[in-house]
């Protein structure tokens, strides 16, 4: 574990430790996390040695993003069948931690049933626990690739959509190396461009209320020696007004099967601001996070977080947060309305680009068929 | 001076202290302020008894609202003069304290021009300081009186829009008591319609980087036993997309004599929300803040305020904030672009209501008859 300065995160190099990592420990294993809810005033990793305390870290968000919990829940059931844990229940934790992000399920489903498959194969517990270790490992390498594919597409998307390269490109919420198996999904275009020397700016969303753009996406963008600014989330308007947008870039939680996009709140009215302005409004994604038993928007199931996100400030700075609360800033009693996620209409979304490559227009038909061509893994 | 627990903000009890007053102390004058900073965990006034303090008490938000500029301005015109200070000077310094907000302006050159005025007609100075009070005071009262109109004309307008009541209101920032010599612009329609029996629910967006929507809104709704939900300001796409907001009512800051509307940065992604679902867009200020001499949005000058109010976290509870800066949130050396305002096109405004009645659709010739009816006295 690393404690490093404040000053730290201003630097052009990346994250010092990965977002996620199988530890095989003497003690036993265990699945350590760079804990996401003090970034970025420190780095410190996490170590998950069961199950619950796994299932706390994805509740209180020290793991995030839809395709790292994918593969923080395939270790998460690797570690239960290394610790010899209930499977059943032990999958059944991990999967409901949180509702929104499909890869999480997903990734659950996936070493679940390689433990399954080899117990039916007839091997022994102790060897179906090493293939699900097996199959998380391969989920994680894979999800890797998958940033590198889609990094690859979206830059050759906004080749075609904005000719002529100096980018300025808008983000919500953090997409990127904290969130993925390797550079994220619609960060990792951004730095893709950033390298091709065709981003002008990266302007970062703040993303209330829990500020993943201020405190992660400014994070990666500052490590990584992007030209970015911070914004508060309503301040965007003024710049789509500007005409300072040429492209909106976002990840997603969960897409159905008609290219309705869950994504963090926020991102819907990025979108319609978007139309209203005739800027491109790019989601990109894995196929993991494609979830065609999900047949549209209205039948995405929304988390709702707790009101205090909003009536108090927290930070790991001011020394509260997390279960202790934080500092009201509302008159005590105040009800909030929080929502994690909202749902974008398919619309509105200029294109979604996945490691198998784009569609645009969004249809059903063309997501399925890009399901269809994908290498990953398909677990129902 | 009232410090009060922190839980007293929670009742049904209009805020105990007024926004702005004169105070005639033995030890010389001042205005009162009552300081919007520390809201909702004290209510403290905050005594300025020169010019340069109340600039500061400007700059720093402690006063605010576009009318209630006005009337400070005016009393600190009178203040100038009852101490015998450069009046050129102090005006100077007052009109340019805060650069969007006409009312400013307006109070500071209408108690001036009584003043300068009253001198003319071959007043002493002393006279001609109690001539510029009286007209501050006149401005306090006309103000007071206007919110009142504003109230009813909003309220029938409500009900020719949304006939049958109940109500679902979103507004932006605070503009109630805490703007006003009375009881606001947006908030006192919203106010009438709750004791019309019209109100089914308040939507206080929480209003980034300074929470006046969190910090004054809600405690003005608390006070007044409105219901109330708050939310941060990028979930009020999810309550258009979901049906709950039947129309939008926010303040002003500056309106141009074309209709476009400055207020608080968030106001305009709110009126594309509200176009592209079909929700009326309905702007509340008295005649005063519609400024004939700026012909169109894009001559409105828009503040741009600290980064820093971005970068960090600031609240009176956290000990920090204001001069003394607040806990980093983004890495160190992140810029941040902080517009204090926005600017929305007429076209985007389903009506505009003064103390004079409301224009609707919003035209720069209907603007103009409502300002040539105004009964406050017109200053150029």
């Amino acid at each position: 574990m690393a404690d490093q300065d404040a000053q730290s995160p201003v630097g052009i190099e990346p994250p010092a430790l990965p977002s996620i990592r199988w530890a095989g420990l003497p003690e036993g294993p265990a699945v350590v996390l760079l804990d996401q809810t003090r970034l970025p005033a420190e780095e410190v990793e996490l170590l998950c040695t069961d199950v619950p305390a796994l299932v706390r870290a994805i509740q209180t968000l020290a793991v995030r993003g839809a395709p790292l919990l994918g593969i923080a829940g395939a270790y998460g059931v690797a570690l239960a069948a290394i610790r010899g844990d209930d499977m059943a229940e032990a999958s059944g934790l991990l999967e409901l931690a949180r509702p929104t992000a499909v890869n999480l399920g997903y990734g659950v489903r996936r070493a679940a049933g390689a433990y399954w498959a080899a117990l039916d194969r007839g091997e022994g517990a102790r060897r179906a626990a090493a293939v699900a270790l097996a199959e998380a490992e391969a989920l994680h390498r894979e999800d890797a690739e998958a940033s590198r594919r889609m990094a690859r597409y979206g830059l050759a998307l906004l080749e075609e959509l904005l000719p002529g390269g100096g980018h300025q490109l808008l983000t919500h919420c953090n997409s990127g190396a904290l969130v993925s198996g390797g550079e994220g999904t619609a960060f990792a275009v951004a730095l893709e461009a950033h390298r091709a020397g065709q981003l002008r700016r990266l302007w970062v969303d703040e993303t209330r209320p829990l500020l993943q753009g201020a405190r992660l996406t400014a994070y990666e963008a500052a490590r990584n020696g992007m030209a970015y600014s911070l914004l508060t989330d309503n301040a965007a308007g003024s710049l789509f007004a500007a005409g300072e947008v040429d492209a909106v870039l976002i990840g997603a939680d969960r897409i159905a099967a008609d290219g309705s996009v869950a994504n963090k709140v926020g991102s819907y009215p990025l979108a319609v601001l978007a139309q209203y302005h005739h800027v491109p409004f790019i989601v990109v994604a894995p196929t993991t996070t494609v979830d065609l038993q999900t047949p549209d928007g209205a039948s995405i199931v929304v988390e709702q977080r707790p009101g205090r996100e909003v009536t108090e400030l927290t930070s790991s700075r001011i020394g509260v947060g997390g279960e202790a609360g934080g500092v009201p800033v509302a008159p005590l009693g105040t009800q909030a309305y929080n929502p994690a996620f909202d749902i974008t209409p398919p619309e509105l979304i200029t294109a979604i680009v996945t490691e198998e490559g784009a569609v645009s227009p969004v249809t059903g038909v063309g997501l399925a068929e890009l399901c269809a061509r994908s290498s990953q893994v398909t677990i129902s």
